[in-house]
Parts: C-alpha cells; structure tokens; sequence
C-alpha cells in the first residue's frame, strides 16, 4: 500500500495468557498475533501484518498489550467499527479493548518508551480454582523485609544479563543488557494472601521480570543472600545466570508506555480490574 | 461399611464452573461429582459414593459447595491428610478448601438449612478476556431503580413454580414450590462495571435464580413491567413461566448455611475474593 492510501491504527489488547501459545506467530497459530492477524484479514483482506510492542511468553497474560496495523483508507472503518468487527472476529479469551487512529510513523514497538508488568504471587496453602495459571502458589510465608531489599537491588540502572534467558533466535540481547528499572513496587493485598509485585522499567530483556521475580522470592525464603543478587547484577562473570526463573503463570502486561499525545482519535471501552 | 467402623466428613469445595458438566455425575464424567468420586477413591478404595448439598449446573462455579462422604476408620487420615490427598488427585479446577469430621447423622443435603448464591453482571461495551465464561454481560445501562423494584418484589417466601424448570428427571420439585428468599441484594462494584445480585434464601428450586435474575434483568432494561412479575409470583396461573432464564456464566454458589457448630475438626484454608 502506497503511504497515502494507508491509515494507521494502534489497538490496546487484553487476553488470557493460559490458553495462547504466547504472543509471537509461529507453526501451528494458537498465538495472540495468529488470532489477530486472521481476525484483521477476516475484517480487511488487504491488511498484511500487525507489530506488536513486544512478545509475551506463553502462559503469560495482558490487559493492554499494544499493537499496530495498517489499513487501506479504503476501508472507510473508524476506530469504532475496528473494534467491534475485530472482537467480533477474535476468540472471547483476546479483546481489543481500544482503537486509536497514530501517525504513520508511528511504531508499537519503536516508540514504547517503556512498560509496566505485574506479578502476582500466592502465599496460601491451597489455590482457588478461578486463579489457576493466573499466580505463582510459592510456598510458606515470604519475608516482606527481605522482599522489599531484593525490591531495592532491582531498581536503577543495571547489566541484567545474568537475569535474562537467550531466545535461541540468534537474536543475542545481551550484548547490550543495560537496562532502566524505573520502580519495583510490592503491593500487599488486604484479605487475601497475594502479593503484587510490579515493575515498571523502559525495557526488558527476554525472561527478566521473571528471574527478577525468582531471585526475589528466593531470597524472601530464605534460600538466596541479597549479596549475591548484588553480585550478579554488577557483572563479576557475565557468564553466570540468576539461579531460577519463575513461572510463566503470574505475569501481567499491564501497560505500555509512549511519549506525548499519539492519539488521533480513540474508540473506549471501560475496564475491569480483576 | 457398618457404622463404628466409618467416620464421615463435611468437605467445603471450590471449583471453576467453565470447564464441567455441572457438579451431578453422569455418564461422560466430567462433573465434579464425578472427579470427586474418582479423587475420593484414589485414597481410599473403599469409598463408595459422596453426597453434595445440590446440585449446581454446567458452567456454574462454586466458592463454598458442600460434600460429605464416609470413609472406613481404619483410614486414619485426618481432616488436613484427607484436604491436601484430595488436592493431589483433583484436577486444579477443584480444590477442596476445607475439610471437617462430621456426625454419623449429618447429611450435607438433607441439614442444609439455606443457600447463598450470586450472579454478576457486566454492564461494559467489551467483556476483559479473564472475566470470560464467569459474568453475564448484558445490553445497556440498567436501570438501577428498577432493578431495586424487582428485588424487592422476590424477597420473602412465594411461590416460585413460575421461576423454576422442569429437571426433565421425573421429580416434580414443582407441586412444592414455596420457597422463602430471605434477601436479594443489589452490589455496584466502585471502579468496575460489574453488578452483583446477592440471593440468600432456605432453598432454590432448579434453575430458580436464573430465572429470577432474567427477570430482574428484563425489568431494569425496561422490557418487562414489574407488575409482571407480581402477577407470576402470586401465579395467577401455574402453567405460565417467566419468560427469560440467565445465562449459567454469571452464577456462583457462594454459600451453605447449616445449623449449629456441626464440626469436630476443621481443616482452614485462606480462601481469597475473586
């Protein structure tokens, strides 16, 4: 499509990780891109690809994963109509939950000036049924003061190569593993035995927030010396990796980040927490 | 198994509606009864049958369905042995949360003294992937006086013939249909666009809340006239039905109440709100 011919969109997603291969389109196409990608030609044959902020891993969920495509002006669909043909067309477990028309310049990955993701942990002994594959059931009680100095290490500006896996794409990260933690908050519910932990950084490496998350829990049990987080994130031997990565099951893509005001115009749709 | 020689236990179950065939055993399997029955067995081969409080229907989930059972004594489990070995063999979609020896004469039916139901509504233009199968997302803004007028209307004892089906079973619950609710509450979530109705009553009859909240639901969009409603509760003629039953998606059984401190021991499980 010739650059007048073309309007851009970007779609804010939600899904339920636990029943999507991931993000990533691949052989087989139970991925969140896969089903978006066919539900974008079922709307608009002549749509080609849509580009993602980022992957999430399988098992991994998102209440607002960010993603462009490119339509024919053609098309005559305001943000609206894309919206609602698009869930109309998606499986119910992956909802656009807005539209918003950008500049065509504009890039859901190469603009996101970063993201914010939660992981929840379980600290009770028996798992309700409606939160499986949603949290990581750790066992005993985790030390909040320990959690909060592990919190601590994080944040900053650090090498988190010893906290990242390779993609095994030929894709080597970590030749630049430098990367910004903005804040680790951990947030404690009221009545029930979760913990959130949330991280908000300007980028992270593949599997970072969840080896963060299982030096964290380590250490809250005990099992891993603050010192030797500290140790790995100042780089002694870059070869050396952070001892576990926790599950896919309580991570949350909760929010991507983008400079200013890109939005042209922006279909809405109400949210839930949950 | 002659009675000195059984124990009997009370065991409070969580399960996540979605994924059975409701909770009555039926050839196929797939209900919890069914997986419980099999769980139950796997620890203790001489158990030959579980009873629950009722039964709830497919795509229904439960926070607290009660079930009793009665294991020979020289089982030797306790109360905590008997939860965390049901654990093992259930599937993660049913959890036991809680575990009591009860008397001989206890019967998790026939000492039920009331049930606790809600049913949630979504009133949102898109439906968050993880609240999928779990709320009954209906059309429009509903009419809040309107849904209080009904409410108050199936409060107290009627007869419900008008808001039950026929089991198709050959048992006619409805030539004994008076039914006592003792409260129906209206709970607006602060942030969400979710509505839930609380029933508390001493019985339902089959699919009874269902109907109820259709009705409720009819009346706050505006399509059903609450003197309707009157008419079918003093049932001016028993051969009419309300016209509209809810979707099983939004329906939990929250509660069982029985009289008294029927409980020897107790397991404790932290359960948490959903």
């Amino acid at each position: 499509m010739a650059e007048e011919d073309r309007k851009r969109f970007l779609l804010s997603l939600a899904y339920d990780g636990r029943i999507f291969e991931g993000w990533q389109s691949q052989v087989g196409g139970n991925t969140v891109q896969d089903h978006l990608l066919k539900a974008l030609k079922g709307v608009c044959p002549q749509i080609e690809s849509v580009q993602g902020s980022g992957r999430t891993d399988a098992g991994v969920s998102a209440m607002a994963q960010r993603a462009h495509f490119d339509a024919p002006a053609s098309a005559r669909l305001d943000v609206g109509n894309w919206q609602k043909a698009l869930n109309a067309h998606l499986p119910p477990q992956i909802r656009v939950m807005d539209c918003e028309q950008v500049d065509l310049d504009f890039h859901a990955r190469f603009n996101a000036t970063g993201k914010c993701y939660r992981y929840r942990l379980f600290e009770g002994a028996v798992l309700p049924p409606l939160q499986h594959g949603l949290v990581w059931q750790v066992r005993g009680k985790l030390d909040r003061d320990l959690l909060h100095e592990a919190a601590k290490l994080f944040a900053g500006r650090h090498d988190f190569r010893a906290f990242s896996a390779n993609r095994g794409d030929g894709h080597d990260e970590t030749r630049d593993a430098q990367r910004m933690i903005h804040s680790v908050e951990v947030l404690q519910s009221q009545q029930d035995p979760l913990v959130d932990l949330r991280f908000k950084g300007e980028g992270f490496l593949y599997k970072m927030v969840r080896f963060i998350v299982g030096s964290m829990v380590r250490c809250a049990q005990g099992k891993l010396d603050p010192a030797e987080i500290q140790r790995l994130l100042v780089g002694v031997d870059f070869s050396e990796k952070a001892p576990f990565c926790a599950p896919a099951d309580g991570l949350m893509l909760e929010q991507v980040y983008y400079l200013g005001n890109k939005s042209m115009t922006s279909s809405s749709s109400p949210a839930i927490s949950d």
